[in-house]
């Protein structure tokens, strides 16, 4: 049965590294001692070493341990054989150029559809979506597919942010660069804001955290969400 | 000998469309009556046609009109003959994209390198430097290739935005963006901010606008310089 935590940040602010979700991930994985961490992503481009350790700090006061997948001899046997999987933010380009690169993208989809815990958070969120298409990252690498892992049937906008009142500043905001995705593509966009996650247990899909969601579908107004809702509609 | 203005943006807070631009544009358009608009990035996912209007309404202003380029049988013969070329703003990965599909990159890279004026706003600044990977937007469309018009030689970040003081939201910076792509590329980048633009007249590059930009080089750290500056030295 599938078990995961999409999170739209690992860090709210004022508050350490996976801080505002340890409770949660203490249950979340609950079955495994050791996790297998992706750091791909590299945020600010640290080194996968210092990111790992990043991770591990912040599990270890769960009483977790942490492993690299780059530590790995084979990623595809990691990913097989792991008790939890976590895949942490950075750069989406960046992440999912190596998920292609190291053949790992169907065996994560696999290992968790049969059941291993996943967390992902921002970039490591944005994958569990149909498409990439609607990350806010920089394009800074050319991956290979903008497909990703469709673990639930949408796609994520981690890191939503509402239009700063009063700005000046003339790029798009978020709600419009989603609707312009809507011109192009039809499946739902959830936008997650920071201080959000969605858990799936199974086929029950549920909205988490203190704040409300923004729903984009296709051809509607985009809307809001109460925490606690059910996401099943979504699709 | 080239003749190139590339803008951060179409449009300055409280002005209407083009209008900080008019008097540039006059002399840097004077030798065409009718130029070539290229409306492919459909900002908020807007026609075609309704995206010329807007342009053709700015340059009526000068006594210019403005001829759509998805109104012409063959793209590549306008572009050949046009006298003036426009690349307006949206979505760099839907205008890439097209400009792919319509095999249009390499006929525009002969025709402004020969001395064909061309103007750039916003998307269309974008794919002036070597690669889009430094865009803003978000990735709606996956284009066949990230590698764009290189007509100078380095990346355009445009709506280049300053970090917000005070902020509490955990998404990345601009700034962190940047450190992000030289983690993976080497060529500089320019922050243009809204309201400054560079202009290419043969080999000269220059800043121009009232403000500063913001240069990110390779292992180094980022600085700002002045506009009316010579930029030469950048490459």
């Amino acid at each position: 049965m599938k078990s995961i935590i999409i999170a739209s940040t690992s860090t709210i602010h004022g508050s350490g590294y996976l801080e505002y979700l340890l409770d949660e991930l203490a249950v979340h994985f609950k079955s495994a001692k050791e996790i297998l961490f992706i750091p791909y992503a590299r945020p600010g481009g640290i080194s996968h070493d210092d990111y790992t350790n990043t991770a591990a700090k912040a599990f270890a006061k769960i009483g977790k341990t942490i492993k690299g997948i780059h530590e790995c001899s084979s990623p595809e046997d990691a990913i097989e054989n792991a008790q939890g999987i976590f895949v942490g933010g950075g750069n989406t380009f960046v992440l999912v150029s190596q998920l292609y690169k190291n053949n790992v993208l169907l065996p994560i989809k696999t290992a968790v559809t049969n059941g291993t815990p996943y967390l992902g958070t921002s970039a490591g969120s944005n994958i569990c979506g149909l498409t990439m298409n609607t990350t806010n990252d920089m394009p800074i690498m050319y991956p290979p597919s903008f497909k990703t892992l469709g673990l639930v049937p949408f796609n994520i906008n981690p890191h939503y942010l509402d239009p700063i009142e009063g700005s000046t500043h003339m790029g798009e905001t978020r709600e419009t660069r989603i609707k312009e995705f809507h011109a192009y593509n039809n499946q739902p966009v959830i936008g997650l804001r920071e201080g959000s996650w969605i858990t799936v247990t199974g086929n029950k899909r549920t909205l988490k955290g203190t704040l409300q969601a923004r729903i984009f579908e296709y051809n509607k107004a985009p809307y809001e969400i109460e925490t606690n809702s059910d996401l099943e509609f979504l699709k």
